[in-house]
């Protein structure tokens, strides 16, 4: 018998809006998971800390900081072979995921080399997206109204284009693409919808109107656009 | 004092996908409400039954089934009503939310009538989009994809128009709208990339390649459309 992989999601950073399912398989797990920019500290586990009994054997998995597609594959396989042959001891391994797996996570490069020959579990979690709207307090969609999730590295020019597409617009990966999408907002003329968002949910969080963001925008930071107003308010 | 009014997401329908702290709420509480379609069951109650304590009073919020303003709009301000006179007494109300409460829930019809006078928490919630993602085992979005959520009732033209507009599309509230989604996506052809998912996480549910989707698709189905191959895979 091969052990299964868990694909936890943790949610956006409190560890209490871990999920109670991912919680129970954390604290019974032999074998957790997390990933880690090369070298240095993992969000993820930071979050389950308090989960991972004592003596639980723990992999690190190095993500790699790079746009190139060689390296990125090569530390993927490497730490999929190395969850691969714990699982075919027949141990399961519990991957701890920031947000949800499938939503924008590394977990997914794992869940392509390995859910072929292995059972692969999801359990998905709080997204960053509804933690910065509970946060600001500001309902995203009702009705017939539509979402569109953006990431803020994308090109000003298709940024443009698509903050026109839907009635809410959820910008990612803000970081240092602020000035940038700023700048298509207000040429929108929708910097009066524009919230941002920094650090939803990890205990110094910050909300703004967009024209008070600071200069220095987390990668961890968000702005929702919502411009609808539903009828029925 | 006056009461805390806690609006709190579920989850999509496995009472374990409740967070650790909308549990702890919930089995907290001495006022619980909950929406049901008038005179029916209510979802929300169901996913957390196990967590409301004897002796919890619990409101009823009666939520129409109308596409007409004035008796929405009637029903909401009821409920708020009654919400408020516990709040004022400083009791504090937590709110059960199917999913996310700020995410196509009727939560942000109380949330607009009682967050100016009263403190308004929000606890977020996993959503069905990452739930069906999670049992279909779909990738949703990577890197610098966009996803789209449309609601399924739009008409047939502007979901032809705007299935072009993202690399993942969500198509929310199938149900009996299935045969024009599923004309859309056929005439896109986007067939072979598009998911039917029912029921995520409740059990009984069914995942299915959408030319196999049943002709009664229930309310609580969803279909994923996933166009992009991310390089990096």
């Amino acid at each position: 018998m091969t052990g299964v992989l868990h694909g936890v999601g943790l949610g956006p950073g409190d560890p209490d809006l871990i999920t109670r399912k991912a919680a129970r398989l954390i604290a019974g797990a032999q074998v957790v998971a997390w990933p880690r920019l090369a070298g240095g500290d993992s969000f993820a586990r930071s979050i389950a800390a308090d989960l991972i009994a004592p003596g639980t054997r723990e992999i690190a998995i190095d993500v790699p900081m790079t746009v190139d597609r060689a390296p990125a594959q090569a530390a993927y396989d490497h730490a999929a072979d190395e969850i691969a042959a714990v699982l075919d001891a027949g141990t399961d391994v519990v991957c701890l995921c920031e947000g949800d797996p499938l939503f924008y996570g590394s977990f997914m490069y794992l869940f392509a080399r390995l859910s072929g020959p292995y059972r692969v579990d999801i359990v998905p979690g709080v997204t960053s997206v509804t933690a910065c709207a509970a946060v600001a307090g500001l309902p995203l969609a009702a009705r017939n109204e539509t979402l569109l999730v953006l990431p803020g590295p994308l090109p000003e020019q298709e940024l443009t284009a698509r903050l026109a597409q839907a009635d809410t617009v959820v910008l990612m990966k803000v970081g240092r693409h602020l000035p940038k999408i700023a700048r298509v907002i207000a040429a929108a003329g929708l910097t009066d919808r524009a919230v941002y968002v920094e650090r939803a949910t990890l205990g110094a969080e910050r909300v703004l109107p967009l024209d008070q963001a600071p200069p220095d925008a987390p990668y961890f930071s968000m702005v929702l656009v919502v411009k609808g107003g539903d009828p029925w308010l």
